[in-house]
């Protein structure tokens, strides 16, 4: 463990098949007006916004209705939530949905009483909000992001051109969480994976930093474990309830603060993958897959020691008689194959990405001094390429 | 992840050398009045109990005295902590020292206020008391417990002739601790590898149990393999800070309520263990230490499967053209090199184990019908011999 941190994740988590029935107790710690913020029609389809609803009203709640959360919130819809919360005084902000959806409320719970510009605020403020906020609460219905039990939040901002990610602190973080592994199972096949690899990336983004011995690292390298085994499982067999339900504990894990404890970051992947998803509109998870072999074929030689251990303890590569350089060449190896097993993208073609558009991608994506090299936009140019 | 639970751990971790800078902003939040909870004398020869003082005094708070703790704290000590609390009116307790230290402080604040028997409410309440505490804080100065995150507490009371131990829930955790690895280092070698057997244990009771596939056992075997790797530094160097304050995080993330989540546990090795500290008062890791061997190789058989993962994915065994039991007492045999390398005691006899006292022992010891074998009281006898 380096250096000094804080640990604090007050997030209560109500987790298996049975976790919703713990609802109705949960909400009588908040006052009578709660607002349910949700996306398309897809929890109606599924019955779980009968589910929510059913129990709000056994717990004699006013429910303001606040649908239509889009995939990439808006901040005129973060607008729209904050008015519903002040004219109607919202007691707590149940967000039903995956990151985006709790994400939204996040922001919405951070912006409704702020005495000024929302979104300057928003911006500006360093961690807390310094205005009243209101209680989030969540039911998750798609794995990845980690929202449920962390403060980020990513909003979008049309007018002014632009996503903002933010990380508020612990007072943001959802009060409680529903994480019932079935409500998982209704999402189609090619968001699943995506997701899938998005978890994945969101452990090797924290685990491809620093030089020291961390038990961090052993943490995530558990992580990584039970996920590969698990989304091998889930691929194949999308209701096999125990791989889904591992999955969506490992994702909760993988963003909860609690791996980057002691240690830094990378989160190169994720720059180059937000930008190609700005040029092209894909599906988040499926552009980290697209980049993420030609960026750690690239950055393996300057962290070489953690990739050789990466490919030992996460993929059981034997390390007898080979160089640190074949060791960590293997283990990218198996990556990609449990990548190809599971049916992520691997081919950034495959998402639009063209010999035209990659100057501007690599022009918009953010390149951070973290991790074991600081690229060069000529760098971000090359593994575009070699990602096509 | 096994049938449904609830995960909540609101407890705020400040951690590495500086993390007793944070004392000060913490304590704000809290009333003036604060209860200084600690054991002996060495907080006061190492400088802890100075550097404590000071931020209280920084802060403008009160102190109320209450030294004396002892490591295995009776009811009679936690009744004067009461007597203390109330008189002062105390709005926070601080426990300085150890697990039995911050076991205490618990106890006095869920008994202060409590109008009637303490003892009775203590032992009949099923899991949060009914009458107003006090909020509780931690300074940790030796690992081991994971009291500093969790609703351990352990009593001795004399009169009814037994020790009590009771799991509160997250509204008795404490609020805040420190964590400083620095302060880990003055504990004497021995009470420091017997520690570090303490926390393999709780890993272990933890891992062998459950049939399931569960990423908590993935955590469990990094956790694991942490701590083997920074005990065997920290055994020859105990001043190695990195190997410390990986060990220091170890013991806390060991014991919180992460690793039992989605899966069962076992336990039966603390059972057997406090018999023998009741009966020979020995210290609590070594007792753990004497009795894991035999006792393990006898349940090995029946749960094979986890006792061939934890030889593999713990130690590294190559189960190449081996039998499952072949691998599994393999796994067993580093656990014992592993001991004998960190020094602890692998012999009962050593603690004062004797043909004579087994009788007493075996009687002494509650046998759990969980984990892979429920044990019958002559197997005790035996683990028991074997031990010697």
């Amino acid at each position: 463990m380096e250096g000094n941190f804080i640990y604090h994740n007050p997030t209560k988590l109500y987790f298996g098949e049975e976790a919703m029935s713990h609802l109705g107790k949960e909400l009588k710690n908040y006052g009578p007006t709660v607002m349910l913020s949700y996306g398309g029609g897809s929890i109606k389809r599924n019955g779980i916004y009968d589910a929510v609803v059913a129990a709000l009203k056994e717990a004699g709640k006013n429910i303001v209705e606040n649908p239509g959360v889009m995939p990439n919130p808006t901040y005129e819809k973060v607008l729209e939530g904050c008015r519903l919360v002040r004219e109607n005084g919202v007691d707590l902000i149940l967000a039903v949905g995956g990151g985006s959806t709790i994400d939204y409320a996040k922001a919405v719970s951070a912006s409704a009483y702020y005495d000024g510009d929302a979104w300057d605020h928003y911006w500006v403020h360093q961690e807390n909000p310094v205005c009243q906020t209101v209680p989030v609460g969540s039911v998750l219905t798609m794995v990845g992001t980690g929202s449920e039990m962390n403060g980020g939040s990513v909003i979008t901002n049309r007018k002014a051109g632009f996503k903002l990610g933010k990380v508020f602190g612990p007072g943001l973080y959802p009060k409680f969480t529903i994480l019932n592994p079935r409500f998982t199972m209704t999402v189609p096949h090619y968001q699943m994976v995506a997701g899938f690899f998005d978890i994945m990336s969101h452990l090797m983004e924290q685990y491809f930093a620093g030089h020291a011995d961390c038990t961090t690292d052993y943490l995530n390298e558990g992580l990584m474990r039970s996920l590969i085994h698990s989304t091998r499982i889930a691929a194949k067999n999308p209701q096999d309830y125990e791989a889904r339900a591992n999955i969506m504990w490992t994702a909760t894990w993988a963003l909860n603060t609690l791996l980057k404890c002691g240690k830094g970051g990378d989160w190169e992947v994720h720059q180059i993958g937000h930008a190609i998803g700005l040029v092209t509109d894909a599906t988040h998870g499926m552009t980290l897959a697209s980049v993420s072999l030609p960026y750690y074929r690239l950055v393996m030689h300057d962290g070489l020691h953690q990739f050789v251990r990466f490919a030992v303890n996460v993929w059981g590569v034997r390390p007898d008689g080979k160089t640190d350089e074949q060791v960590a060449t293997e283990g990218l190896e198996c990556l990609e194959a449990w990548m190809k097993e599971i049916g992520v993208v691997t081919h950034s073609r495959e998402l639009g990405v063209t010999d035209q558009n990659i100057p501007a991608i690599a022009d918009a994506a953010l390149i951070l001094p973290v991790g074991y090299r600081t690229l060069t936009r000529d760098e971000v140019v090359d593994i575009l390429h070699q990602s096509m």
